[in-house]
């Protein structure tokens, strides 16, 4: 694939890249470390250009070259060894049974370029965390502090309720370091992910998002699950999970891997669970140990870990209305109860925090007993479980490993608060990383919006990242068009997030596109809004000609009736009046009685 | 068109009858009245039939004969007879300035029937406030009181918040009667119009939807206004407001309510500046008067006038960034200040109280300066406004009106409470009628979504009816498609409020989907769901064979990865098991800290 240099979307042999519409890359740099970070820079007619978050990695970027058989270039191998805590190893041989014994034309080629990962020498810690306790700014530290300010350098309009969280006006490394120091926040960034332009998670920064890709057991190619990665992150996806099953696991990994500029994350468990044909009562903490080394060696930056999830917990389950739904959480449940035996993954917890403080994979403590309905939300076991997560926690930090905690699923408006609040007295404010929650459990096929609303409010309530959900949530597999529909509309519900708690960026944006609404500039009011192409597509169906683009009125109301049109008229004629106000007064003063229309006449 | 025998869903001439998948129409006879109250029965397999509200009147009864140019039977003609209190009139001519001048073929054609409108006699009120404070129930309160018990007969599960909401577990006639006394809920029932089925609308009772419909200066035909207003109710909106501007106004809003089982909604005034050529400063009070008459004699149900907006609070919109977004609100404070006066609609609202009082047309008191943008939101012109609909509010009532209140527009999640706090105070517990709100200004394309977590959650709060928003908001007139998404989207939003208000009856339906999901009832979840066809096509679009519908597993996961499979294995298990809860007992006891893995093994 070669370089893509005209400024309109294109998608050279199956890779979306080009700029958003009105949009250009622009970049920031460092003043303690060498970083370059990324950002959006949308064009105003008349104003200052917009600077936004970019979590499109160079795909946006006319003048990167893609080739996704050779990858993303090398962007922070200098950074992890200047530290000098880490050395090359050999890598851990591939097994077939790592890609599924998938051989022949089944088999997805492996990655071309295969370079020797990195782990900690001497059993250090090389984790985010163990760094910024140690009071050390990381490149990773300044590059996301740059990052969250979005070109901001005085603090922008203020107003929102925060519910404890504490967002500073303008973000510093420093600041950032003593957030993931606090536990507060994690940037999870594998030592082996050196494509990485590094993402923070903390209920103090802006509330990010995830979007799920992965095949599942039809096989689909290495550049169709890299389409799809860079398709999420186009949107808007902060990070992106891994959640293929099936065959190629392993190699497809490999190549999203290479590719990818976000955060990938992982349920290691669904790929020890291939290795055993499927039968969960096989499970091993050998196999699963296998995988965690091989997982952590390519790069993922987060894995989802089931650990919380205890055999005492099961029979808590037995009179929910849908038992047990979460995929992991059924497999180790599934194991426990054929064995009689307490999970392997909680009795070995303090082994997975050696292989993550080695690669600094951070945890994602997954919630195995989260509700898969409105009737069992809250209940005992989903508290349960959720303090145990609060205790590997500790544990977790003891061995100065990053954590976040998943939560759920399906809970109603009224008991979304509580899980937050639960969540930060049990975890002691590790970061939340929720599933929605769905509101209610009637909608299938509108499950995006079912959970946006749950997902807008646990996100103001201070969740740091929001797992989408899409449109065939319970129904089937997401397609291309129904993973664009979930990213945007967890942007948008993690926007509204954003503006509730008060971020001093967030309403710049919504600022700038009402201005442009008012004016009738519909070219800016389409490149201000997360969908340029929906929005100038919808617009078209009615008033296609290009002249209707500087209208100013829409197919809505027509010309007589725009109220915006006709507000405009109000505002020039009241400032060709003197004495408007002092009228006002006037009419104020008579209060809340009717004017007599006579007095009103003469008072013309 | 002819009687639909099949049970399948058919549109002959235009117009979608038939039953929703699964669902047959339902009537509950009357103790007090002779009413027949229709609900919808949705089949489940091995349990009883779920019972729910149905908006959709004849159109989804395979039995009842429908003929749009004979309109729907009269039903509530002797109800409102009985009373003695009206008398029917010589209706006002048709003037051609009704129908914008259309003649000829551009003409749409008069409605063929036409009956004497009813007016009340001797100057009484024939609201149903006046017959509620007189300790008269209605037939028509009794319809409500046994439509929003859906078949109940006792209380089912309640779990919420409902900040000062009183629902009860049963709602009985008396109760209605009760609430509409004291003005916390309406039932828009104006007495011309014979063929409604009646709706409560108060914040004690279930949440309720409006859809938009109307041409706008296009001329569009009966039959497609028509099926616009069966299509919103097939989905579930409890309301319809016709907002037609351009010619045939007065002809289509006739197609309209002969055919409507729901309320109408409009907003006269767009009606009136139609018949000043579209120049709102030649709008007078004498033309305003003859539509207002000229409407209620149709039958028209709830008229939304923007009497709150005064002449002193333009200038506080001077600053705003969205200037005036409401249509009536701009074209009022064009007046205002072209004639630099007092708004018309404020100085004769007693006036317009005297005509509304005669047909029971109630009113929904519009914000005319309703925030269009989140830096408006709850600003001095907003609340200003919105303290003199409390006044109106105390006038209406006076008059034995009743009497609804709108509300906004755009506005942040931390901003949403105040408004519903503020409306509660100052308008005296009237019900609120919201137009979302918007949470964001960044997602045009997707403001059905933006604005669904803002009406789930005012909702929540105690609003007692949801103005839906379309994809298309903000962007053109929408289609077909747009109509249903709005509708679905605000009836889950409408749920989600109730779930949260913790209305006895809602939680019914998600339990008994969330059975079917369980259970792998294909057939059954797309039916309990608000859009059977949606769910069932998205399902089939991976799984598409009929078999699929009874397997045990879906296209996400794959059978060997179910989460629901392995639960209910694990339940089965469970079940086998003697011992396991002392097992867990054992478990628990041992509390925060590792069993030995040899322990646990000799324990197995």
């Amino acid at each position: 694939m070669k370089n893509q240099t005209t400024p309109a979307a294109g998608k050279p042999h199956g890779i979306t890249t080009g700029p958003l519409p009105g949009s250009r890359k622009v970049h920031a740099a460092g003043t303690l470390h060498p970083v370059r970070v990324p950002m959006r820079e949308i064009a105003v007619t008349g104003e200052a250009p917009l600077t936004v978050y970019d979590s499109s990695g160079p795909y946006t970027d006319p003048t990167a070259s893609i080739d996704i058989a050779a990858g993303l270039p090398d962007s922070r191998g200098d950074w992890q060894l200047n530290r000098g805590d880490v050395a090359p190893v050999a890598a851990r041989p591939v097994h077939p049974a790592d890609n599924g014994f998938a051989t022949g034309t089944r088999l997805t080629p492996a990655f071309p370029r295969r370079v020797e990962p990195l782990r900690a020498t001497g059993g250090r810690a090389v984790t985010q965390l163990a760094y910024a306790r140690a009071g050390i700014v990381t490149p990773e530290m300044e590059f996301v502090a740059i990052r969250e300010n979005e070109g901001r350098t005085i603090a922008r309009i203020r107003d929102g309720e925060a519910f404890g969280a504490a967002i500073p006006d303008l973000v510093t490394p420093e600041f950032v370091r003593a957030e993931i120091a606090a536990g507060r926040a994690i940037i999870p960034a594998n030592i082996n992910h050196r494509e990485l332009e590094p993402v923070i998670i903390g209920r103090n920064f802006k509330v990010k998002i995830n979007a799920n890709i992965g095949n599942s057991a039809v096989t689909s190619g290495m550049e169709e699950e890299v389409e799809k990665m860079v398709w999420a992150i186009r949107w808007g996806a902060d990070t992106v999970m891994d959640l293929s099953t099936g065959r190629n696991i392993h190699n497809i990994r490999d190549w999203i891997l290479r590719n990818s500029p976000v955060p990938i994350g992982t349920v290691p468990l669904y790929q020890a669970l291939e290795k055993v044909g499927g039968i969960a009562e096989d499970l091993t903490w050998e196999i699963f140990r296998d995988t965690l080394i091989e997982q952590a060696e390519q790069g993922v930056d987060y894995f989802t870990i089931h650990a919380g999830l205890r055999l005492h917990m099961i029979p808590m389950t037995a009179r929910r209305v849908t038992g047990i739904v979460s995929r992991g959480g059924s497999i180790m449940a599934k194991w426990c109860l054929t064995h009689h035996r307490e999970s392997f993954l909680y009795e070995h917890f303090d082994e997975i925090c050696d292989i993550c403080r080695a690669y600094d994979v951070s945890f994602s403590l997954g919630d195995g007993l989260r509700p898969g309905s409105i009737a069992d939300a809250n209940d005992e076991a989903q508290f349960a479980e959720l303090r145990t997560l609060g205790e590997l926690t500790k544990i977790a930090w003891a061995k100065d490993c990053q954590v976040m905690i998943e939560g759920p699923g399906h809970v109603p408006m009224h008991k979304i608060k509580a899980n937050m609040d639960e969540q930060l007295k049990h975890c002691h404010e590790a970061p939340f990383y929720t599933l929605g929650p769905l509101t209610t459990d009637i909608a299938p096929g509108y499950d995006h919006i079912t959970s946006a609303i749950g997902a807008a409010m646990i996100g103001w309530f201070g969740t740091a990242m929001l797992c989408y959900v899409t449109p065939k949530e319970h129904l089937g597999l997401p397609d291309r068009d129904d993973v664009k529909t979930g990213v945007i509309t967890y942007k948008l519900a993690a926007h509204a997030a954003d503006l509730a708690k008060g971020h001093p960026g967030a309403q710049a944006r919504d600022d700038a596109l009402s201005r442009a609404r008012f004016d009738f500039r519909w070219q800016d009011q389409f490149n201000l809004g997360l969908d340029p192409d929906t929005a100038r597509s919808m617009h078209d169906e009615t008033l296609p000609a290009e002249a209707h683009k500087v209208a100013h009125f829409c197919s809505m109301c027509g010309p007589k009736f725009c109220s915006m049109k006709i507000s405009q008229d109000i505002r020039a004629e009241a400032e060709k009046r003197a004495g408007m106000e002092q009228m006002a007064d006037r009419f104020r003063a008579a209060g809340e009685i009717y004017i007599p229309a006579e007095e009103a006449e003469a008072a013309k």
